[in-house]
């Protein structure tokens, strides 16, 4: 009886869901995705990068609790214009377009603060320990479960009701990963860490101990290089003008870097969007992360059936599942 | 008794493996490769493109007994001189660079064939299929393996010697992955296909079952797109110059395809290298597969412990291992 209950339920399930249409193309399920599903990114957490040709580069900020002490930093160099008449120094085919200070001899501002490696992770404590892990079985166990977990330290159970949008075990780099308010994360059931996509944004440094100061920055232009992950911080990502960066020419000195200096790319500013005129400022969203749109969106990216593909893949790694960004409409 | 000289065997080993100096980089394990290792790639399995610019790109075709009904198109196609006079048309930032005929009205040369798309996977039979899954069978169980196992149908499991140099059960898109002749490949236990990393170079086609004639060919310029693998021929790589593709202006048109024809990249020519005087043919070497420093070298591309890294991953995608290559000194 409960069988035949069973089967005449998934049978009526089956007919409910057949599709009217071919199955949707992910960029065809982002652009139906309702307004309710993007995110205003404050201007307080963009960076606008302005290259002296004219071109420009937006940037948001990593959101807490990730890379904070960093972010701290790069507010303070916007905010003191360090970056005014630095240059873009480094292009590296299929690894990273780096910036900064090429003399290395700019007076950094005050307050700059000296970061520790322990904040490449970020490992939850006391109650949100338990949260954390209790979020992250819940997630494992494939049930209905929340990405909120970092959100705060307040949140419980009961306040985040959002489905699991991805959840990845096949992973060589991490126990296992998924994404955390529209940002890719790489998971244990301890700790949580942000990782290395195509357009992520992340500190230069020398060698440990040292951790950078937020001064030279570099964006990722090739294949995610996640052997990084948890070895350098990732403070931002780009979310418009990836383009005028990933074709600027390569460099042909050692690790990519421009051996004369005048095929230095030069930045005419760097500034927090907060700063910039109303007019000027840059209106971006990402699609949430936690929204339906977003779970239909990662389950097409891992399952192809639109007209073009024959065998969908059956799953897909976290950074070939890009964040959906738009302009605000 | 047997735990003492246990002990005392892997204190002596310890000592032993004590290193000398730093672990090495993945960079200074290529330089330390014997000559031996590196393998040269026949003149009649390399294509040139000359751009009309002067720029140069160097292309290894697929060897066997992958997609072997377009290498023969694209032998063909380059025979007659077909691609003389076309252009780059489409790039599309963080996806492809792709080249053909923009008006899609050139005549083609007789002989091309109509490929099935069935060629887009290898699916061993007979002798072969046992030969096949015994190796991978042998990769899975960590024993010694071999990477042989499509030589030739009369490969026997003695005649291979050599150790599996990277296994990988933690891929979102395939059973495992491994490599084959200097090739990344996704691999079942009945059947093995070429997978989209960075630099490989691919079949434009229309909607299935149009599997295309290797006229109209791309090639990746960002993070793999592992989820076109089995639904579009992967015939080659770039080995030389991806540079001057991965860094052209981005298409502003659909799909990253040029909106105005003066921006299109013209191609000069497309040569087979055996098409070209011996001063002029490209000396390209791969690092074999199949060598103790290839098996060192994924090693520490997984387990980076030079001096930069503090947590080596303990992992690596495969298309995060790219075969290293080098011009012959």
């Amino acid at each position: 009886m409960v069988e035949t209950m069973l089967t005449t339920l998934l049978l009526l399930q089956a007919t409910a869901q057949a599709p009217a249409t071919a199955p949707k193309a992910p960029s065809e399920i982002v652009a139906a995705a309702p307004a309710a599903d993007w995110v205003d990114i404050a201007p307080d957490d963009l960076l606008v990068m302005q290259l002296a040709s004219g071109k420009r580069v937006v940037i948001q900020l990593m959101p807490p609790p990730f890379s904070q002490p960093w972010i701290a930093n790069i507010r303070t160099l916007a905010k003191a214009h360090w970056w005014d008449g630095t240059s873009i120094n480094r292009v590296q085919d299929n690894y990273v377009v780096q910036w900064g200070d090429a003399t290395e001899k700019k007076p950094l501002p005050a307050g700059l603060k000296t970061v520790s490696e322990s904040n490449y992770i970020f490992k939850p404590e006391g109650r949100m320990a338990e949260i954390f892990a209790s979020r992250l079985n819940a997630m494992a166990a494939n049930a209905l479960a929340s990405t909120c977990m970092f959100k705060d330290a307040k949140a419980t159970a009961e306040s985040c009701g959002f489905r699991d949008p991805f959840w990845n075990e096949r992973d060589p780099y991490a126990a296992h990963t998924n994404f955390f308010q529209g940002w890719p994360l790489g998971t244990d059931f301890e700790k949580a860490w942000p990782v290395h996509c195509y357009g992520m944004i992340g500190v230069g440094r020398n060698l440990s101990p040292d951790a950078g100061n937020g001064a030279e920055l570099y964006t990722v232009i090739g294949h995610a290089p996640r052997h990084l992950d948890r070895n350098i911080a990732v403070v931002g990502r780009v979310m418009e003008g990836i383009e005028h960066l990933s074709s600027l020419p390569r460099g042909t000195g050692a690790l990519g870097f421009y051996e004369d200096p005048k095929q230095r790319v030069p930045i005419a500013s760097i500034r927090l969007a907060s700063e910039l005129p109303q007019g000027e400022r840059p209106r971006v969203q990402y699609l949430s992360t936690q929204s339906t749109s977003f779970a239909a969106y990662a389950d097409a990216r891992a399952n192809r059936k639109d007209a073009f593909f024959n065998i969908p893949a059956g799953g897909a790694d976290i950074c070939n599942i890009p964040v959906p960004v738009r302009k605000k409409p």
